[in-house]
């Protein structure tokens, strides 16, 4: 079993739960890193730059992506999210899983860039509880709940581009299947070529 | 997650401990059942017919094989080797996981004739363990176990034909590996495409 922490991409629709359910696996397994993403985004109430996001300006975004600081930049309603590559690979080589919580457009541009990442695709336990959580969020407009109910829409189509699908019925199942995952995916042949051709030396 | 059982091939070089691990996995879960293979090569002692294998004569086997009752049929040491595919198939559609012990030649070619079922190779924990565990067995004359070892080191270049490959250091730590990679297998994006439909129809 490999050694070398895994990229673990968790992706989904808004209102899948992705939030609730990073935070849990987190708190089962503290050996598991988060990557914190940068965004342009204003922060909401309650959010702490450098815990949620990097909350930087459009300049500093832009300066980051041209030095090719960034695993991945995406733009979603307007605003830039960025995943910044160096600390994901600093802790990968140290052995910590890694993992990225990120919307659905971004996720996919991690995928390519990075094959060897684990792509899990985060689903609500129903289409009825998707549009109940959009609707539920009292945050923002009836329009803005609109546009994310299109984008929902189109996310889930995305699915296919992510290795897995995990059911978000309740949280405890949820991550119990993540940590599965993980477990199986250093598991993976193609992760343990080095343990192979260890078995195969014939001394 | 799928409800549909999978189709597990596990194999690895003889002395990997095989059986070992296939019988505490049927221990450990209940649910999960055993493909039992045909073979034309006579009962060790303690080897029941129906248990271990079906033993069966060489016409008998090629009669089944003419009649497509096979998954795969393979020639090891002389001797026939072949899995019935009718049970397989049935317990798979009943929602039950079927192991499938199996020589490494045989295993591929279930793997090309089935390519949704799960490889998984099963390592010993070192090269050293290996070769003491050939040379243990008691039943087999010199010239056999050299061409054991051989064959051993034929199989383990076979290991990359396999999504898996699990180091069997511990009984119980091997069992646990494989039950992850049988939940984490349920998971697939490409055994979940009706889940997803379900997801986006709109009603």
């Amino acid at each position: 079993m490999t050694e070398k922490g895994l990229l673990v991409v968790i992706s989904g629709p808004s209102g899948a739960g992705k939030g609730t359910i990073v935070k849990a696996l987190l708190q089962k397994d503290p050996k598991i890193r988060l990557s914190v993403s940068a965004t342009t985004r204003p922060p909401r109430p309650g959010e702490t730059n450098g815990r949620e996001y990097y909350f930087i300006s459009r300049e500093e975004f832009e300066q980051m992506t041209r030095d090719g600081k960034m695993l991945e930049t995406a733009e979603y309603c307007g605003n830039c999210y960025g995943t910044p590559a160096a600390p994901i690979e600093q802790w990968n080589s140290q052995g910590s899983d890694v993992i990225l919580e990120i919307e659905v457009q971004g996720g996919a541009n991690v995928r390519k860039t990075k094959p060897a990442s684990v792509g899990i695709f985060l689903l609500p336990p129903s289409r009825e509880e998707l549009e109940r959580r959009l609707k539920k969020r009292g945050t923002e407009s009836g329009e803005v709940i609109c546009k994310r109910l299109e984008t929902a829409e189109r996310e889930l189509g995305e699915a296919r581009n992510y290795d897995y699908t995990v059911v978000n019925d309740t949280v405890e199942n949820a991550v119990e299947q993540i940590c599965a995952i993980l477990r199986a995916e250093k598991c993976r042949t193609a992760r343990n070529a080095e343990l192979l051709e260890r078995m195969q030396k014939n001394d």
